[in-house]
């Protein structure tokens, strides 16, 4: 876990501020829940491998007897825990507040989340996911909605250029179905090849036949692998979908898909260097949730290797709260890595001040002058004079100061001096 | 703990981005601890009562004889806790970040906090704190930075004719030894007094007798607290203060009193209708943190009979952290209160506009719709239309939305008609 100084807080909440607000002008509106939930609800098996991860909070009130029962159930020390996601949190507050929410409630969550990762670079156990939700909406419409507003926020954070590679678990159902996986056999599989980035497709059919999949099934998964179709990045389109789906894809699926493009496309406008459709259908993306149902997306950036974020249709989930079946989709960005993607910004408000000031400088004199300087809508920083007054400078330029004045005792306030610092 | 709906989120992260930038004008940079921090830094007595409500973390990777051997020291059990302040994560960053900070620190903090309260009207188990501190300044200039910079932020919150209740934690070990109070009885004692303005100065001599504090003590205290002397708000100034006091009060400590309101009235502009010094010099302060060392302050406001936030100068417990001392003072504003306090406020942000359309309009053409309103700088929601428009649109009127638009399929992106909420 980790601490931020200044210009690192300055900067995250910069970056949630955009967030924020572009994703207020596409219609969603920001919740939020507490980072504590009830231990059973974040252990229902939802989560996948991030329920191992959680920190549980000890149950208060514990006497040694207690104690001591709970060495053959563990569970009886914890009856809260912190969040590992905002997802299941969000299922809770839908069950919970339903009658006050609109029809199709379209949420935004942004928070910190915690999982007992070992320490290593680029994991950590606190971070912020910025997610956004649909629910209640069945169709494309919602999809088209995350992925048109999650592209509008990269960009407005200055990452243009970013593309949404695009499956649907249905696509790879069908697809593991006609080369002949067992139903039984399929999680399996679709945890191999969500290997493919890293180990390639000649690890995976290795991989495939070590895990003692249908022979017969991992040599037709091989063959369509090993295709002269190459798996780089094409327009978005019909013709492309269906070139790479084995033959006699499902018609629904294409024109799901295809219609995805055709409302990401209406809703860009067209613009030098930029894809008419930001989108890359991708049949081999799994992404690792098993609570997804349909539609699954992914955010790409030229600039990194690794996604920027990403998400899915998830109709199931809901309705284990709930008790009735309620469809929902969700996105959620990368922050923490798009914060260390970002150069530090600028401080865009207005000029900012260090008013170097002796030691005998009266109090009053001295809030006077910044209280005056604030008034003109200035920052004001007090240092007191040092005799490094070059070092002092330096240091308040790095921490975003534009301008200094010196103040000595008697001064008038319309006798300040403001210079530039550099 | 609480869910927050969109309405009162959106009041909350208002009320911060307010107290953020006018904090940050004064010259506050913020920062930001983990939630999380060791069970024995959060129990090493500076918390006072709130140490017994910290929430603690189980330790991972316990064993039943781990949880067995647990029962005869619960402590085994716990290896971090969630924070029930802000004060002692902040003593901790600074120790650790030294290095990089400037000479006088002057921090915002803003974040949750959770104590495990027994749940009750007004009390909540995860609230929201919001502090400023400076460190490394032991002079006047840091409480009275601290307290404009405080006064400022509720004027901007709307919250004018706010007033600041002062005391001295020195004054009150003056003014308890000049009545013959043992040093040893005194921190009993404070916690009486703390009690005045519910108990009265009738129930606090009694309160004191059974105690058992020292009789004559209590009979000189009892004479003083009897004068005709009103405790009520007075101008603030040094007449007042030493009329407030016991006679022959120690000089350095009325001047630095004095001092204080001089330098607030340097910085507030006057203004009708507002005291020129919002300050109120009250003998009888106490605030309950045992680790206060010199002034102590309380925000109170005309409409509410509680305080509005409080803080005071603490330059012992840095010290602790470092080994080596530095003085401390901060301030915490009131957020959850100053947030029941303000109605909803009003969507600053430009145009909002429902878009309400037919089912069969194709997703491509409504997100164009949607597209072309949001880059013209409106918020927009998409809604499909019901048998019950007129519940639609006010149920979209209470969401803060002000316009809406009709969409049929085929309707051209000009030929929205975009009309009033109302």
């Amino acid at each position: 876990m980790r601490d931020f100084l200044p210009a690192d807080k300055t900067r995250r909440e910069r970056v949630l501020s955009v967030i924020r607000e572009r994703y207020r002008a596409h219609g969603f509106d920001e919740i939020e829940t507490p980072v504590v939930e009830e231990y059973d609800r974040l252990h229902a098996g939802i989560g996948g491998d991030n329920e191992k991860l959680s920190f549980n909070i000890l149950r208060r009130g514990l006497d040694a007897d207690g104690i001591r029962a709970a060495a053959e159930d563990p569970a009886a020390l914890s009856d809260l825990g912190l969040r590992y996601d905002l997802t299941v949190p969000l299922a809770r507050f839908y069950a919970t507040n339903r009658g006050q929410l609109p029809g199709v409630f379209r949420s935004i969550q942004i928070g910190p989340v915690w999982r007992a990762e070992r320490p290593q670079k680029g994991r950590y156990r606190q971070f912020v996911q910025c997610d956004i939700d649909i629910i209640g909406d069945d169709s494309a419409r919602a999809e088209a909605e995350l992925i048109v507003a999650s592209l509008d926020t990269i960009d407005a954070l200055g990452l243009t250029g970013g593309m949404v590679r695009v499956n649907d678990r249905r696509a790879l159902d069908w697809m593991l179905d006609s080369f002949g996986f067992a139903e039984d056999e399929r999680p399996g599989v679709l945890i191999t090849i969500d290997k493919l980035d890293k180990i390639g497709a000649d690890g995976i059919v290795a991989e495939l036949r070590e895990r003692g999949a249908s022979a017969s099934a991992v040599d037709a998964f091989a063959a369509f692998l090993r295709r002269p179709q190459t798996l780089e990045y094409n327009p978005y389109g019909e013709r492309q979908i269906r070139k790479a789906l084995p033959e006699n894809a499902p018609e629904d699926l294409v024109a799901h898909l295809v219609g995805l493009g055709e409302a990401v496309a209406a809703a860009r406008p067209a613009a030098e260097g930029i894809d008419p459709i930001p989108l890359q259908f991708d049949p081999f993306l799994v992404r690792g949730m098993g609570y997804y149902t349909g539609t699954i997306m992914e955010l790409a950036h030229p600039s990194v290797s690794y996604s920027l974020g990403g998400g899915g249709r998830y109709d199931g989930m809901i309705g284990r709260f709930l008790g009735q079946q309620v469809p929902a989709v969700g996105f959620s960005i990368g922050f923490e890595r798009i914060v260390d993607l970002l150069e530090s910004a600028d401080d865009a408000a207005g000029q900012s001040v260090v008013l170097v000031h002796d030691g005998d400088v009266p109090v009053s004199e001295l809030v006077a002058h910044k209280a005056a300087l604030i008034a003109g809508g200035a920052r004001v920083r007090l240092e007191r004079r040092t005799k490094n007054l070059k070092a002092l400078l330096e240091r308040a330029a790095a921490d975003g100061y534009t301008a200094f004045a010196g103040v000595r005792a008697g001064d008038a306030s319309d006798a300040l001096e403001v210079k530039p610092l550099s």
